[in-house]
């Protein structure tokens, strides 16, 4: 790589080169040169205040996804997106701040019961999240499933709960990081989402524009995830770590595998439900064990357990003596929602229209249930977006499910259905069926977190 | 390639799924699929009506720049282009039309003596041609310089200036393939210009849009060209005769060199009076010669011509017994200009405010003139644009340049410059000299016909 003058000694010189240098900074990506942190941060940062056009940020968005982007690169395009919009600041704050992301999968709930388990061991979690879109469900619609539960609080407001319960959870605001907003929505419409440095920018600039001071990471792969291959996974997580620590972050990650959904439910307030369950030291065994997992990791770098095995005995405690489930029960209070979801949530969650339980045609094992099939189940039945525009059903999802692993009677639930309608329901019996693969002998079971980069 | 259903079907079955079914085209060229004819007609008509957004199009433009195209695809990509507006038709027409396109280079002022000696030859020559931008100059630009010289001809008027004179040459209107210059001015801001299926589609759009049944391409390459090497000019003439073959026309294609300026002329009314020399049986033997064989390949795909050697003779007569030149004259008439051009052009055309004479500084060959940088000299003069605002000086230029395989004395002219005043000359007479390269030897040179695709 020959070394080059910055496109942007001239770009500064006069704003009459603007076009030329901005469409210079593409040609050099697309001839697969490196760009320069302040050619990265003029483009993004003039792209943000709209002085750069939408077909200029496609083409080079297109440019890296070909030609890809270097460490340095991603940390600079990481940076200047976070830097478009306000940063939040916890120095001085008096507990260690932390959190984690999840490249999200089905029946992923696991931020519901981990930032209060988190909180409940001394950390402060201010966790910013997503709504879903497609067949993965998002934090923010899950919690407003509980009746009243507010995600747009001020940034103050979010401060104060965070200062008060030790976690807050919100959605993003229109001042933080809106680059990624208006590059995602780019994105979307012009086939360049599936790149490495481009989803890593967009995750971690709103990570670090949180300012947590610890990163987890949970990256999904299989067929029920963004990532499908293992080599994606582990290509994202690397890019994270990498960007996470040139920003000066302490980080780690978990590649876990999205072949089958997480948990027993799928939906919003069926997750609620679900999460309460492990937040009582009940629940399916994979939410909680890959809970403990990533919380674990979180409290290992926050410098508040020495070891692995202190950091999993001391938050399967929290769990199963309710100081997990108090900090949850006083989250949700703090944030406008009704607390008593935390003690009868089947009482206090929305009620669907239908419910209809699918048998299982066979008697056998299960081997295999399709994280694919169940998320399409789900969206059709109303508990997920196609568009932004669509409207969630809180009650719609699906509980109940088997697992790998368990035996089944001919007639014996597979799993719930929860719809507006019983029609609705019985439109997608057939769907759900197939979703849940039966056999005569049992089958090893891959783990459940493949792989502890950190 | 696995085969794979139409996106149109999906795109015609709701407009709501256009945004889905566009992004999905891209995605199809972006993973290296081949795209069907009428996803692309369906893209390209969508984006010349103004339905689907630049920053669409320019994503698929920067994954037509990576993944190529094939011969089936660009056609199809020319077809959609050429059919977004008028299509001219000259079947039934008494002569056989043909045209010739070049790539573009220093000092080529080839079509204004080849249009009139194929229509004295017996072909209808309808010319719809272009104007310069950067280094290379344009055609209209060109004859702007005549006085009065009207290049925005109706397609009547055009019609009959053609059927009286056998040639015309005027620029793009509106209405002809507006998806093309709605395309090139995306391409030019978005670095998704050198492509060789998006140039094919651009050049050949148009030309097939002239409805003439035969076309010669003069592809560059060098210094002074678009294409810097042999190998991308062959691509691109290859490409060029494919597409053509494809849409039914007789095509042929010399590739010929642009390391050195054609002539010794480089300007608009300097090239004019070249033209005119060449027209009247004189004037440089490379533009003489590189006029002659592609007039030849135009007059021996028509059928006019049964054999080179024939054409070579009898349209080499055409020159130098005046039947082109009247034709020349009779053109300029019909196009409102001053037919005195004709016959006097030092007399006719504008003058400069000022010229200059740059003396050799040393005695010897003359081994190399750099058409680059006779561009650029040329550019500065005023004679070409920067930007598609800039106004166009027409007395502006080089002259009396000298050759390779010339001897100079010291002190003996290389070159004059026609500048609007003598500071304008003046500050340009180093980068002037430093163009010409003198040496004691003679060195061999390259032929100027560096292959012919037939």
């Amino acid at each position: 790589m020959e070394p080059r003058e910055s496109a942007i000694a001239l770009w500064q010189y006069s704003p009459y080169y603007f076009p030329v240098i901005s469409q210079w900074v593409i040609e050099q990506k697309r001839d697969g040169r490196i760009l320069l942190p302040e050619e990265i941060r003029a483009f993004v940062l003039a792209y943000a205040a709209g002085e750069l056009p939408d077909y200029q940020m496609s083409a080079l968005a297109m440019a890296i996804y070909f030609r890809g982007m270097t460490a340095a690169e991603t940390a600079a395009l990481t940076e200047a997106m976070m830097r478009s919009g306000d940063v939040l600041d916890f120095s001085g704050w008096p507990r260690p701040t932390a959190d984690k992301h999840s490249t999200g999968g089905i029946g992923d709930k696991i931020s519901l019961i981990l930032a209060p388990l988190a909180a409940s061991a001394g950390l402060a979690v201010p966790m910013i999240s997503g709504r879903g879109l497609g067949i993965t469900g998002g934090t923010l619609d899950k919690l407003e499933a509980i009746p009243g539960f507010n995600t747009r609080l001020s940034v103050e407001a979010f401060r104060r709960v965070l200062a008060d319960t030790g976690c807050a959870i919100i959605g993003q605001t229109d001042r933080l990081v809106p680059a990624d907003r208006k590059l995602y929505a780019l994105r979307d419409v012009t086939a360049t989402v599936p790149s490495i440095p481009l989803i890593t920018a967009s995750i971690m600039s709103k990570k670090l524009a949180e300012g947590a001071g610890a990163l987890v990471f949970d990256v999904k792969c299989g067929r029920g995830a963004f990532m499908r291959t293992r080599k994606q996974a582990h290509d994202l997580a690397a890019s994270l770590l990498d960007t996470g620590r040139a920003m000066g972050r302490r980080v780690a990650a978990l590649i876990t595998g999205m072949d089958q959904p997480l948990g027993r439910t799928a939906g919003n307030g069926v997750e609620v439900a679900e999460a309460v369950d492990v937040l009582r030291g009940r629940g399916p065994a994979d939410v909680r064990a890959l809970t403990l997992a990533l919380t674990a990791q979180m409290t290992l770098l926050a410098g508040v357990h020495a070891d692995a095995a202190t950091a999993a005995r001391e938050l399967a405690a929290r769990l199963d003596d309710g100081r997990a489930l108090e900090v949850f029960r006083r989250m949700v209070a703090a944030q406008g929602g009704d607390a008593r979801v935390a003690d009868d949530p089947a009482r206090h969650l929305p009620r669907p229209g239908a419910t209809l339980e699918v048998p299982s045609p066979r008697a056998g094992h299960v081997v295999f249930v399709d994280a694919g099939m169940i998320g399409r189940v789900v969206l059709q039945l109303g508990a997920g977006r196609r568009t932004t525009d669509d409207i969630i059903d809180p009650a719609a999802g699906v509980s109940a499910l088997v697992q790998c692993g368990e035996r089944v009677a001919a007639g014996q639930p597979l799993l719930r259905l929860h719809a507006r309608d019983a029609a609705t329901a019985e439109s997608l019996r057939a769907e759900a069926e197939a979703a849940v693969e039966i056999a005569e002998a049992p089958r090893p079971q891959p783990p459940l977190i493949l792989e502890t980069l950190a």
